[in-house]
């Protein structure tokens, strides 16, 4: 958390007319201090500072060919690949060179990079990662989430386009284009049914409501005689009420959350992963002793919490549960930015919904599907990467970029 | 947080077959390290530690007289006097000493005290602060809430009686009494109404259920046309979804909380408060634009975030904002733990319902009462510590003893 | 040091009229950073802060006493046994009550004692360790040495009597006397031998000369044949040039000290001392190779680094060693502050000189008289606390109170 | 100091059959963390270390070309221009590259580079820095100072050539040449007068015994009448003690060193800097009360310290304060390590030895003839560099090259 890193005393001591920052836990390279963001190298003698939501897929090979013609690196960051190739290309502005640079990688980023003089922002050709433009007194803003416009007290102007660099420094803004087509872009479905902090905008639709209607549709779609609905908390609990308004069902609380649980105390193995889920969720006894519940969670990747919850209500007393998944199954990994681990750590890879459900042990699983989702989002399926329940790729990925192991 | 001071490497190293540990922020004394839990003293050359949930009211006159004979304090920390009078208390075992020391004190407290043999806990004879009792594998466990037996898979026995001490060590447990009266005590009725955690039991009845309950009476006593019910996140949404229930109005989600706001960035000045308001809390403006919004809050201290979050919502869009609390007027302080700032700084302290809603800029206010108050909390008015609300203090409070600035 | 504890920002803000510190390792108890000293408690109410050079030899037994009678104890060091002490001793002023503590204490001190509105400074009635008053531009300023006045500029004044407690403070300065005897004290001798800087004043002699002195009574005493004379670094190059001098033999630099060997290096074990010595002392070979040599030391302990000295110096090429010692053989454990080990750790302990000389491996081994060392200090031996020479202890030591193995 | 950095459980962790350290404070940029020693660096996908004693002259246009092709740096120091160089060297072996790199630099440098599977290490072509090889059970050592293998009880085999590049790896050691004159080099002549360690081996020499030398010199070519000759500590002991000798009068302490005054505590100012050197020095006014004092010292740079101790000894009693030094006037600015600031702050630069003997104070001032400076060196004047008394710089410096301000 910011506040565990800056003190007021650090922030106020912050001069300047422009600035950057970013949270990000690193996607690719080790998650280590060296690869914390914002970025800062000097390029050509100045001081260029970088942040980058995303994963690039041909960082690897790409930084295999600038180590060759003899750049060092000083992390294992993806994102110090687009530092060296702004560098390298030619004498020309930092804007052109950061253009030529963009035009040599693949992926999905949202960036912004900052110069003295100037603030660049720009995001990938497919829009995959969102990235959004605002403006407060008189100054401009990009961030990732409109939430984050509203919490200064900024307006919100519009999303920056897939593949639109833009310029902010003195004078006016400008924009251009990264490369010939005109792309509207296939945005990461993902941010839709759980990225988006409830009280964003992705598109034109705020996200609790998309997730809501993703419920509703969801309980035409996959109906069952039940006594109460629950989301998984904080997640889930927009499409658990959307389900219980269209099923007409009473919704109700019947897992508490445990804000307090640091990831210390979560270790990696999978019979800790369970104990971990024990002291992270609390159900209800009270509420759901006897009852038929309907729980609703956005997605399952390993289904190891699901099991886990599962079972947790059932000790509890729960009679039937009946779990309702407001997105497709989740089969293949994504290159990015979700940071899935490999296929083989997919619950859903290579097996049946039905089979699922035994693994869980669940009294049924329905998921929502593919056209639902995406209607729910506003838009045609082929308007959003859906790869990871595809697995039509939309940016091509070599055999030797996709690492067995991420995360 | 926990997971802040301690690493997996720290905890893993802790051998032993007894501990305790307390996450107080001070309540009395200042919020230094020093006065941070478990309190670690050498009584008569043994090492001791206390942790001490609670605030004794007697505090500052007996450290007066212990220090006139010549003790030396280390600490700010009301629990040292009790160290103090325990180390003072003759030549017996510890928990006679303790019985001793604690016969001697006034206000509340749920106490541990480890030694390197056994470890004591006592709750105060009133019962102002919560203690439960429960046993996991052979094995005693005492906590504040019930929700921290569950959390490691312990199982609950009962909750420690007012004026209770038991020993725990080699041999069966023991009990006693700290004192003559048989007391039933009058257990604070914010523990029902905020305190505790929503899966924590109080009593016989569930902390969430008792919320939903106040929300339903509350709904029952001041009803009014609207076209849905909130809840302020997160302590509020049992409450918000009783009061719904009962009034056959949809439930919504109209505030997100930002749960990663630390507490850094939050001045204590009253103007930043407010803007600290508008960073914890980004109203849905889909959801509220042009509704008639009842808004469930447990209950107003000093008022700053009722009327920052009315304004809020007014800016967002809505037509009318009903404020409803689920408990009656807090018009005294609390100087049994709460912590309440001085009666100046207490909203309600003399002034109207009326002039409240003035003030914070409601449509309406309404409060429940304080019979409906213990109804939900499931006894008779008289069986509750409510001295916040009626200024009848179980423990009386010396003129010198009221600190006038507190927190 | 000093320099890596505070900054000069640190000392920058330190406002106020008077100060103490103290650069103490614990003499007594661990060496932990609870036993920092200044000492600071609240006595009364009041803060107090203690710096203490020296060592209680009925620490154990006052501290038993006083826990019995229920004072909590935070540090195990013999410091807070007269804190509280002083603490319990009646309702006077500060001064009076420390005066009724240090007549229960027995041992040795060079004592300050600083409350908000004054200074008290005490030494032993036996004046054991020093303690020396001065003056800066009208500020009353003591110290244990008179080097620490010279590095702020400040005069020497006298030194503080055996047994005289000093008050500094609004008014006049103050001094009485602790105990009815008439004492002129027995001043610890090794702070001549090799505890006072070369620079500082010890009675009304310099201590450089003093041990210059003593080397050259020893040349007298112990003349042997040799080419050169060299002392071991830095202790003894006094005491080496003046062996030379009276010897009319050229004074050599035959070994380097190594200043940036940290402590961190050094392992407690016997084999890792010898390597350890090898780290911190260089021999010149040039200097040394064919030549006879006269090695003056201030004393042996243990034995380890002599031996291990005499062997580096063989290995570099030396034909004849002559260890030269400007003290008596070292017998007897110091209870004062010497803090040296138990007995069995003492070389000379139960050992004549020539099973010494064997055990070292030097060609000769001398020791200077006691006499010649009393001389050389300026007094006569029973004007001195001789106690590790001799065993005649000035302030008698239990058998209890002797521990088994100090540092 | 190293151990201020390291525990002792840091070192025994390290693991590994070759280690490279290194304790430069940076000569060129900035003094940070960042600039630290060894620079860890990615070179082709693999991890090299540099540890670099010198300075480069060219580095900072070598920098800008670097920049200018795209090379990102990472840190202020001269030392990565090397890595830099080496990295965009071709595709060869990391040796060959390396001796690409260095062919391209000009300046003063000992060089040591680890690789997962060997080290290399280079000497400037003018053996500016030194560098000598060692070697202890099997394996090879290489260090600025032969101190530092008697250290570790490595033995001495030989100086590195200046020009030559050591290749030390699996298999025999490889040595080549850096270019193709055959220089024997002109090594820093400060290394003599006060660089090296007093235990370090020179050439065939040793350092302790060269300033002896130096003062045995002195005293030949600038006698005077005194009562005695004192060095200033620690560095011009030797010196003294040679003075001394030569002219037959007692060698005696004068100054005694605070070896406990943190960098802390002293300041920039010049002023300060006066007060800096009384917490530093004290001067034994019973050995210097009366006397006429020849006081040695290796070198005047700014002035101030012999200006101050010149001032304490007068106030100490001193009747004659010769002052003595084993070196000619430092007139220019040295840019091969020393780290001078620029010529202004340089005392003797455009001043006569008469005007600089009247702004010290000093009786009477003389300097070591260079020649005599020199033959005690053991060489002839061509032999060395000695640009800082002559303005004869052996490796040039460009106008733009020569920092106004340095250190």
């Amino acid at each position: 958390m910011l506040s565990d890193v800056f003190s007021g005393y650090d922030l106020n001591r912050l001069g300047g007319e422009m600035a950057i920052g970013h949270v990000r836990y690193s996607t690719t390279g080790e998650s280590s201090l060296l690869n914390a963001q914002p970025l800062r190298v000097q390029i050509g003698g100045h001081p260029v500072a970088l942040g980058h939501n995303g994963n690039l897929v041909n960082a690897a090979a790409l930084r295999r060919k600038l180590e060759t013609e003899g750049s060092i690196f000083q992390t294992s960051s993806d994102t110090e690949v687009i530092a060296h190739l702004t560098a390298r290309a030619g004498k020309e502005g930092v804007g052109r060179r950061l253009r030529t640079a963009l035009r040599q990688v693949r992926g999905s980023y949202g960036l912004v990079l900052l110069t003295p003089g100037a603030l660049y922002a720009a995001r990938d050709p497919h829009g995959l990662r969102p990235l959004c433009l605002g403006h407060i007194r008189g100054a401009w803003m990009v961030a990732s989430e409109t939430c984050a416009l509203d919490a200064v007290g900024a307006k919100f102007e519009r999303e920056v386009k897939p593949g639109e660099l833009l310029y902010m420094g003195p004078g006016p803004m400008h924009t251009c284009s990264l490369g010939a087509e005109s792309c509207r872009g296939t945005p990461c479905i993902f941010e839709h049914i759980y990225f988006a902090r409830p009280d964003s905008k992705i598109g034109a639709r705020n996200a609790h409501q998309i997730r809501k209607k993703m419920g509703q549709i969801l309980a035409r779609e996959h109906p069952i005689a039940a006594d109460l609905v629950s989301g998984v908390p904080d997640s889930s609990l927009s499409a658990a009420s959307g389900y219980a308004e269209e099923a007409r069902l009473p919704y109700e609380m019947s897992l508490v959350r445990n804000r307090y649980v640091g990831r210390t105390f979560i270790q990696p193995e999978d019979e800790l992963r369970r104990l971990a889920v024990r002291l992270k969720f609390n159900p209800l006894k009270e509420v759901v002793q006897g009852r038929r519940l309907i729980l609703v969670d956005d997605s399952i990747v390993r289904g190891t919490t699901s099991r886990a919850l599962i079972q947790l209500l059932r000790e509890a007393g729960a009679e039937q549960i009946h779990l309702r998944i407001t997105s497709p199954p989740y089969r293949h990994p994504c290159y990015y930015g979700i940071n899935t681990s490999c296929r083989s750590q997919l619950v859903a890879a290579g097996r049946s919904v039905n089979e699922i459900e035994t693994l869980l042990g669940a009294d049924s699983l329905r998921y929502l599907s593919i056209e639902g989702t995406a209607t729910a989002a506003g838009g045609a399926v082929d308007q959003f990467c859906t790869a990871c329940f595809s697995g039509k790729y939309p940016v091509a990925v070599g055999e030797t970029e996709r690492p067995g192991h991420r995360r």
